[in-house]
């Protein structure tokens, strides 16, 4: 399978999902057979700011579409009525329609219909108003596919992050820092990375006190609950290692000594790569039935409609996606 | 005064101190009159494993020294016997001569026979054998001058960072942080980067939890503690901004948005400025009254004596230090 069909959800059409997929979409169909999910309407509008002389093709299944360099097949998957929204406003229709965007791609995609999903970004705060009750795309997938255990891993540019804590305040994180919790995340990162290196990884895992502690002059958590992870990673087979102070690991990691990084905490991982790979970071959900990758940005509201909003960390989700998507057919 | 002049303290002879000296040698002397402190023999051993041609001038006052790209004066600084030490190898007699090096650098300083104090590293350890009682450079500093407050600001390619807390475990972090301390950093960044950039510079001030809280869905010391101190920090006329969500803070101070950083916990600050400006970051010590800045890497005992370390941070340690002993001078 070396182009897996891959469905693109346009997200919040207040955001900038349509113009990066339209901007994008020369880049997207190189790895891939795209088919957006969204509203062609929008495409088309989004088409005209960034200048691209594609043409939309609307089409009700994506076994119809043929894409193209100059053609983007989309499939209208909403009925609400997006005709009045307007670029960087909330809106419950927005939110509606990126949430019946992301449930139609999930069932195309457990039907047989597609070998996963790239998405663009959607809206708390519309999704709220839509009545929806999930936060994210993340949760929905997981509702949707049936999948109870799940997580987020960060790409960009050869190195994946995975966090033993995520989205809760600095001050919780000692609470959820046990060595079972960061034993799962270089367990998950051990079995991502083959199917992206087509290699066994080198898995480095972070200290969570500067340098690492001192040999235990600040902070016990790398002898009490890091070292034992590692320990026990290493006596599975994995190539482990660790804790290593933070602000070097991610040097060494850049330098090619690491595919993969366990890090303690949100800003610990992201601060480097936002700082290192930026615009072509890539969320990867890993756990889910099907493949499904996410731009790592926002709506960005604030640019929205005016055509200047970089499509890279879109293009990276799909290469991504469609690395995953040929993986898995072949295993 | 266009070539200040500085003092270069060789540091632990065992670590890479003498090598980065003889090294960096020629970019030294272009914005500076530089002045080793230390042992001319071993400056001498430094420059034959570097493969320079430079000549040692061994001289007893800086004012005999007659500074160039083929000519290192160097004081011999110590009465330790340093000839029976091997590179890498933990000694009492070079931590004895690391202490001996920092004091006489620091007097040569107050007495006025130089304008400020370049330091390469020494060995805690070897310090500690020596029996000296304190644990680094700085606390000597502080100690020999009289000094009460100071701080450490890590500077890299144009962006300085003050950290509200330093060598503490992360879970003392957070007993650490108050709005006078973050107001503190502001305003030594504040007072310190007109001297480096000739400008009112721009400081960002870092939050705390990851997407800075996102409004206190997870932690509120933006809100308690580091919003007021912003709030502060402008009403006395600083260009003070945040808090920010760490991730993209340092994305944006490296994109030309921000001049000074204001992180709350060591690998915050560390984390981006190892990975953004790696081996050309510079530590300068602000509130004492004397110039002093240090290259921000150990003694890296694994490879001294090779003449393979890089002395990219010693250069710029060096460049700082001129700029701001000139910047003194003007005053």
């Amino acid at each position: 399978m070396s182009h897996p069909r891959l469905l693109i959800t346009l997200g919040d059409v207040a955001g900038i999902g349509p113009e990066i997929v339209a901007k994008a979409w020369p880049e997207l169909v190189r790895p891939a057979r795209p088919v957006v999910v969204g509203d062609p309407d929008w495409v088309e509008r989004a088409v005209r700011w960034v200048g691209s002389s594609a043409r939309v093709q609307a089409v009700s299944h994506p076994n119809e579409a043929r894409p193209g360099a100059d053609v983007i097949p989309c499939v209208l998957a909403t009925s609400a009525d997006l005709r009045g929204i307007e670029p960087g406003r909330i809106s419950a229709a927005a939110g509606t329609a990126a949430y019946d965007f992301l449930c139609r791609a999930i069932d195309l995609t457990k039907e047989g219909a597609a070998d996963g999903i790239v998405t663009c970004p959607l809206h708390k705060e519309g999704l709220r108003l839509a009545g929806v009750k999930h936060p994210g795309h993340t949760e929905i997938l997981a509702q949707r596919t049936g999948t109870k255990e799940f997580a987020m891993v960060l790409w960009g540019d050869g190195i994946a992050v995975a966090h033993v804590t995520l989205h809760i305040a600095l001050r919780d994180v000692f609470a959820g820092l046990t060595a079972p919790a960061v034993l799962e995340k270089a367990r998950l990162l051990n079995g991502l990375l083959p199917r992206l290196l087509d290699r066994a990884p080198r898995i480095g895992v972070a200290a969570l006190n500067p340098h690492a502690s001192d040999g235990g002059l600040f902070g016990d958590e790398e002898a009490r609950i890091i070292a034992p992870a590692v320990a026990a990673g290493r006596a599975e087979g994995i190539d482990v290692s660790g804790p290593w102070p933070a602000d070097t690991l991610f040097v060494r990691a850049d330098k090619g000594e690491f595919d993969g990084i366990v890090a303690m905490y949100h800003d610990e991982g992201h601060i480097a790569m936002k700082l290192r790979s930026g615009p072509r970071c890539v969320n990867i959900t890993v756990g889910l039935p099907i493949v499904r990758t996410s731009v790592a940005h926002g709506t960005a509201y604030d640019i929205a409609g005016k055509g200047v909003a970089d499509a890279g960390s879109l293009v990276a989700a799909t290469d991504v996606a469609s690395r995953l998507a040929a993986s898995r057919a072949m295993r």
